[in-house]
């Protein structure tokens, strides 16, 4: 961290901030320039988190240099992350692809997709149980019985299965039922919630808030791993901006900035990112081309009869043609994913 | 609700729509024009909140026509709501000041404050014992410890107290110890904890999200009044945009939307909004003016020994100063507020 | 058009507005509701463009039911465009890459450029004679002596040559030495400059501004088009979001959508959307696989001595891997790309 | 400047940069961390801007400590500027007001809305003759004839004139006729019309890019200073955000922000933030209140039957409202305006 002076601070002022830092351990290096002095602080910078330098006499500004999350950086662990979810493995070279209704409805309904996503190639079902929904009149979910259609289905057809949980309670609930557990957009910064997960110890596929830069993301996702869970997935579902044109804007570029600046595998769901199935299979060969390790797609066996997020399900047979494209992609992209 | 059929839709796909709406109870209004058929629905569109529409043959799109959220809007009760809080009243003639440290920290610190701010006008005091901090490694809150320390200070200043709940298991706690809770921006679209909150039934100060519409703002609170609970105060602080050089962009326009659209009072948070103390006297002032029914402003007796948001709290001393402005503002504006 | 009327609405109101609609050559078509009664307006609204409906008596609000651009939208051209360059077509089954420095600097580095990327398959080269530049004291431009260089560029290697014009007066002088014009983000709402290029009748590059909507976007473009230049290729080059991990927020999804609603072929430009050069290949390959028709990249023969934009500007080594990627994405999604 | 280097980063690459930033005459200050080299560079650092830094060996990023902008700081004129047109002063302890028509349509109504905003205590008339308009087919302003009706009126009331300025040639039509000119949001990066009004001397208004943040405005700012013309009031107009309930968002921090960092005075227009005349009330208020220094409002003396932005314009009676209550706020923020 970098500490900027103010053009008319004083020596003694960069004298006590020289002392304080010291007494916290921290190394100081003093550049005098021409309008102003900066301090490097040296060391590990997290013993400063509740030290209110920025009030110091003297002080304009600090600015940071490093990341401020570490167990997710690629500093602190350079290799790429594999989550392994029953040998199912999330960040290697097969591209992983989760696949469901948005909603469990009924038994007919979760069997139906669930057979129709395994025969197209993917390796999980999703479904959800416990529904945030933005009006309180809307369809809120199967709870406790979703979950056990979810496990019947996985009973039934060998998929891993991963849904959304909302409250701890969620949580204590789906434990048993479910491989994965899924944090939604809107709980992105539910620290408490986190924190659970991370005791779980169960692998977690966390989704990124609509208004979450990718840092504040990644600093989030600390809550989770320093509860000594290492098993998350990031995922990229679209970020609140001006234009309407579709539910979010996917930011695309995510991917490889993560890439870059972490070890978590991420995946992409087009799905909520569009809000509108003609702009899903676009959207799945272009996160694959860009490095994502997977995707999470809405598919319903019967759209129209949705209960929540109709316009956003594909039918079976999109799902299937989707499938197609992202094995051929895969190849190109030195990645694999086997469609029947 | 407008539905908008494509330019090559059939007579037949009408003719469905009209048959799927009118057996719901709806109306039908059919209008061909040059280029596109419109169908006017008219009744209570929420019976078609499950209903996918836009899936069915012929249609392009969906127009809504009318807010969707119906216990917090102006339609449903046209004259302003009081929300009255052991007798202070929020949303009256008299403008409503709530203010304290970022944290409860311990005795002597939110025993100094809460004189202070009495001293100044305000009429309650704030201070957080559920912390919710970006990173994990930073201070969290002395959870019930807090609570207790709050409710002495209530007891010896007269001040009602308001603290931020982050989870059922908080609501639980704190519901003994305070007199109105507040739902952080975090949590603005965690619906699980705003149904609690609304079975609570106690009086809550209910934050804005960062990346949340005015329209989604009243949607959800629909989540905490469905469940009776009538007692809502909505608070502006600021959304997320490109701009840096504050924490958040204070929507100042929020407060006249909310006032056509919307029976709550709504008070604003100019401290997490600028995120620097120098922005806060300024932006408190433009909120009274811009017609708000109140503040909470973050005041701690040392700022530069607290252990979160060090460089967003006032002094005492600027925080009297910004209460004998507000005073004279409050006088322009057809409000009150005593100073002194 | 649909006209909501306040719940309070007259009767008379309602035929005053009709009145007004039926002399300008509109249809009406009225819709009595529970709580609203609504006006339908049938027959071309570009004749209300500057009637103030909306400050009529008993009008609540005025809803669009359709995009308000016509030359650029798909209803009034059902059939994609191709804009044919010298021979060159964009929008058609192959894609087209135009690439070159971010300005021209002297004779060596454009020559060398315009080799390198003709080599690696590139049909178009690009570079600035006349930049805006973030500060006044940066590096402006070689304005007429470097579009000279990029003629002879053209002339020695038989790449089409493209360059971005800031006023009338660049366009006046780049008429004669270059194939394509381009007009930037920042002029992305010049009308003026639009109209001028309309009233030139050459090809044009259209980026979008980063504060654009995406119908504001295809609106805007309907300057260039009602001058009679049909000649419009549109740039998704990224957005301004609240993300600072990339320059811009390339906004990918703009591809799918503009094909949805709009004839005119689309390219995207990673360069400035990514600011890094480590993006720009997962973005590019992104880009062809949402179904852009081409690319415009950034390319400089040794960007370390760049005069502007160093740190976007690809190597030709690292250009001519891009291309080979982007061949091979090409066949996946049916289009073809000849690298080498 | 801050440069710091990769983990991996070598003593040579240190040496390297050294040598560079020495062979231009700046300072360098080395700190070697636990984790990262820092290199701090001391002197101008304009001598930098076209020195791709970040593309040498070892480097990770370069980290800017002061702002960019030089004439328009703070640091480099400590005291705030009052521009002073033909004895009106803008920045001073009197508030200025400028109101008037979007566009100047005929005698009739600029005379009466000269005297109305005249009567009401505005200095300055405001009436556009050069529209930028979303749609071609849009009203697009009387352009000469509207600036010989504009200085009609000002010879009939003494008032100041301002009009819009869209291009070189409206540039040099407009110098004889009106007293300051005016930048609109759709043009504030179009550095070449910047550099025009720069050499023209004549005092303008140069409103704030709907996705430019503070610091770019400032930066661009420069483009009018360094071509001599000191005579810059900045003007805060809304951003572009996610909401849609106005307009615009207006960025109201944006006053006390500017007011810390520049020297340069700013006024608001809420009439394009609002978007909605309701609104503008309560947003001119908040925007005295915030401590700007003054107001540009739309005003027409028949909306109904306005040509353009109907929806925004206020009647006279609603602006002699607005000036009175002005009046008073300004008194209690220490700043003086006349209401009959």
């Amino acid at each position: 961290m970098i500490i900027v002076m103010k053009p008319d601070s004083q020596e003694k002022d960069v004298a006590e901030i020289s002392k304080t830092l010291s007494s916290l351990g921290l190394g100081v290096h003093i550049s005098k320039g021409t309008e102003r002095t900066i301090i490097g602080v040296i060391g590990d910078k997290r013993v400063l988190s509740d030290v209110p330098l920025e009030l110091m006499p003297g002080v304009e500004k600090l600015v940071p240099i490093m990341e401020s999350y570490k167990l997710a950086s690629r500093t602190f662990k350079p290799e790429p992350s594999i989550v392994d979810v029953n040998g199912v493995k999330i960040g290697g070279k097969e591209l992983v692809i989760m696949a469901g209704p948005c909603a469990v409805e009924n038994y007919q309904q979760i069997m139906d997709a669930a057979f129709a996503v395994k025969k197209a190639g993917a390796q999980f079902l999703r479904g959800g149980a416990f529904k945030p929904r933005t009006s309180p009149y809307s369809f809120q979910g199967l709870e406790e019985e979703g979950l056990k259609l979810l496990k019947e289905a996985k009973d039934a057809t060998g998929l891993q299965v991963i849904t959304e949980v909302t409250s701890e309670k969620a949580v204590e609930i789906a434990y048993k039922y479910v491989d994965m557990f899924q944090i939604g957009a809107r709980n992105a910064q539910n620290f408490h919630l986190l924190r659970e997960i991370g005791r779980s110890g169960k692998p977690v596929l966390y989704k990124r808030g609509s208004a979450t830069t990718i840092e504040e993301w990644l600093n989030a996702a600390e809550y989770i791993m320093s509860e000594g869970n290492y098993n998350v997935v990031l995922c990229e579902r679209g970020i609140r901006t001006f234009e309407t044109a579709t539910r979010n804007t996917l930011d695309i570029s995510a991917v490889p900035v993560v890439k870059s600046t972490s070890h978590l595998p991420i995946i992409v769901d087009p799905s909520h990112a569009a809000g509108k199935t003609q702009f899903v299979l676009p959207l799945s060969k272009a996160a694959i081309a860009a490095g994502a390790d997977g995707l999470i797609i809405e598919v319903h066996p019967n759209p129209r009869c949705a209960l929540s997020d109709a316009s956003q399900q594909l039918t079976p047979e999109s799902f299937d043609e989707l499938c197609a494209d992202i094995s051929k992609i895969a190849d190109i992209v030195g990645r694999e994913f086997k469609h029947e």
